[in-house]
């Protein structure tokens, strides 16, 4: 199995009766997600995509990042939560969190914010250079999405006249909806969200795939990685499932006390898979006034901020830790013959090794503070194995959520601000809420 | 003053009577904080640098800046923990996340991790272009730092030869240190960290000031603006001192039994912020066994990741959201004649007042949810702002500190991660703990 589950050093947090107490939870949730007995199951398309997924649109996602990488200075991509967080990370993680300094076409994702300077700050990277845009959006109704995608249309048409349609390309609902219906009387080489996969597990689908794509990251290993996780990832038996086991060692965690998951990883490049994986988990156990609060830290530069609080602080953290065994990227660090610095006891090794000891050096430390670790390894990170860990991940958090006694599929608290936000805007329809919103904010302030 | 407090959300969750009763604690902070006679007070060097800074030294900063951007494409900014958080936070927050795709000269920070993969992007950024150096290490034999100026020292000599001082800037230790040694030796231009401002509270020395100088930020009203904070924020009256009473609120909320601060703008630009503000109050709270732990999320983007966890997961959180009411970076959002996507109700008006009612939609949905909201209020986001916001926070931090009964200003749960790490790296004077920790490991992986 491409992720490996290491409970090594768990042992003095939690007994083995604790696991076979929960097995039969973690059983029932197994068997309630692969028979499509639990609820939300009208969103499971996810776990079975790495195998159905459509071979033909995946062809034209493709030959669309082709031509958009060719014809393309600038990416701008559209898209908020989910219709953006998985592309990123991926991206990031396989060609790192510099890309936009260090390759072509330079990516930039945007409609997820209302901040007018970040709006400002990305129109100025489209002046006098050659730009696409990739829209995602299921209704083609998100405000922020929504909002800067009439911004970037209209800019694109100012300046490209008849061209456009060829420089516009919409991820959205396969029949239905405004985004959907503009693209078809545009002309919009269009890609599909399917109905039964939700956004924050939407990663593989052409919302993740078509940016990943334009990054010249290879989509093939990354389903074939998924795929495998498919596949492999299905026994009850915790002990031949390290995906089952980690939703239940999370639960088991969460019971005792511990109220926050940080994940950590030593590579600035995973710093937006901490991200998506917050929205994942975060979304799918926050619910019912239950779940573990996501955090997340990069190691060893966040030791020097983080760490006081982790080592010494409240004891309402466990670590998740995904460890890189290896990497094709590895460093060598030379003696030097002065020795001001006192650091020749690194030197002559790789920094590879020398990050590996600063990572057993933290785990014993922090275990040693009353912090659970969990550790999740993997041989490197590259396509495969990243697409791995999503399809890991993804099943986790919706085993989990089973364990948590949730719905990890839907969403219902995220209403409630852009019904108030709708109402104070005047958005039609809620006229009756405005008045009662004006006036309790007019209270409070008084 | 610059930064007001509104508590006017807070009505429900916290009463008068609770003010009242941790004033005393607040008047024995703000009383031992001036006196000098709290925990830490070798550390209180930050509390008078905005009038009593070195004058000579601020004009070598902008000097050796102007230096700087003339001769490089490209700046190195070596640094962890405290070396590299305040720069890079006022840097984003002043020119944008984006400052890299935008401005000159290109600035990166490293020295911060372990990772050979961003070692080796970061070298790729100086290829076949000009650039210099500043690195930041007190005593010079931070592992992270270190390693990182040993690989670019040697780079830099084998480019520049002769010219390599010119390019090379340290900011150290005013007289001891393998830096200043080899500074000195060298002929590097240095700055000074001064003795008495620990690392999270050393934004406003030349630590953070020589590079957020080079990004073409004005330090000279990023000091003003801390100066008017350190002159207004020191009235005993909690109803005088919003800096004071935000120490006070957010132990009344810890107290109650929340233990997450999550500290929110509406900004892209506040990200890195956000993560200055997660080390100054992680690692001086974070202690013996006490603290909120620190969280952060930037709406409306994190609105479609963290949100319904906020609105309906554990209630452990509160929040404290910095708002900015004006901008002087507006856009204004057009009609659009087809109005297909139904967005027209946001047109014909600036974008930042949809911000606004998102704002207050959010604030009062997340309060009905049960999550409290602290509102830090600034005009807009300048030079003069935000060095008035470090030091609030910086201040408030300190209070804080001493109403938590901890000692704000040490960190001394940081060193036992790097005790262990040390050790198994075989570093002289370690070797006693290496056979021990080797056993250890071994026995918990057998």
């Amino acid at each position: 199995m491409a992720v490996k589950l290491n409970t090594n050093y768990l042992k003095s947090f939690i007994n083995e009766n604790e696991l076979s107490h929960i097995a039969p939870s973690c059983k029932a949730a197994l068997d309630a997600l692969h028979s499509g007995n639990g609820a939300g199951s009208d969103f499971l398309g996810w776990l079975t995509l790495p195998a159905d997924y459509d071979k033909d649109e995946f062809k034209r996602i493709k030959a669309a990042a082709e031509k958009i990488k060719s014809q393309s200075e600038v990416v701008i991509v559209l898209g908020i939560g989910g219709s953006y967080l998985g592309a990123r990370a991926v991206i990031e993680a396989l060609r790192g969190s510099l890309y936009n300094s260090r390759f072509k076409p330079e990516i930039y994702f945007a409609g997820n914010s209302i901040s007018p300077t970040y709006m400002n700050e990305v129109l100025s990277l489209v002046e006098g250079r050659d730009f696409s845009v990739i829209v995602v959006s299921k209704s083609g109704t998100t405000t922020e999405t929504a909002l800067a995608f009439r911004v970037f249309k209209k800019l694109i048409e100012e300046r490209y006249g008849a061209d456009s349609k060829n420089r516009i390309f919409a991820v959205t609902d396969k029949a239905r909806g405004t985004l959907k219906e503009l693209s078809d009387k545009m002309g919009y080489e269009t890609f599909v969200i399917p109905d039964n996969v939700g956004g924050r597990y939407s990663v593989l689908t052409a919302v993740g795939l078509l940016p990943i794509a334009v990054a010249g990251c290879d989509i093939d290993a990354l389903m074939a990685g998924a795929k495998a996780a498919m596949d492999e990832l299905k026994d009850t038996d915790l002990n031949k499932n390290a995906c089952c086991k980690y939703a239940a060692l999370r639960n088991i965690l969460a019971r005792k006390g511990f109220s926050v998951e940080m994940l950590v990883a030593y590579e600035n490049f995973f710093m937006m898979m901490n991200e998506w994986f917050k929205q994942l988990f975060g979304e799918s156990d926050g619910k019912d006034g239950k779940g573990l609060f996501p955090a997340s830290a990069t190691f060893s530069t966040d030791l020097h901020s983080l760490g006081q609080f982790i080592q010494e602080g409240s004891n309402i953290i466990f670590e998740t830790v995904v460890q890189f065994k290896n990497t094709d990227n590895d460093f060598f660090l030379e003696n030097d013959a002065d020795n001001l610095d006192g650091l020749n006891f690194l030197s002559d090794q790789n920094m590879s090794n020398v990050s590996e000891k600063a990572f057993l050096g933290t785990l014993l430390a922090h275990t040693e503070g009353g912090v659970p670790n969990i550790i999740l390894e993997l041989d490197k990170l590259d396509e495969f194995n990243l697409g791995y860990l999503l399809f890991f991940f993804m099943k986790a958090c919706a085993l989990s959520g089973y364990i948590l006694g949730v719905n990890p599929f839907d969403q219902p608290g995220v209403e409630a601000y852009k019904k108030n936000m709708f109402a104070l805007l005047g958005k039609p329809g809620y006229e009756a809420d405005k008045a009662a919103l004006e006036a309790q904010i007019q209270k409070l302030n008084s």
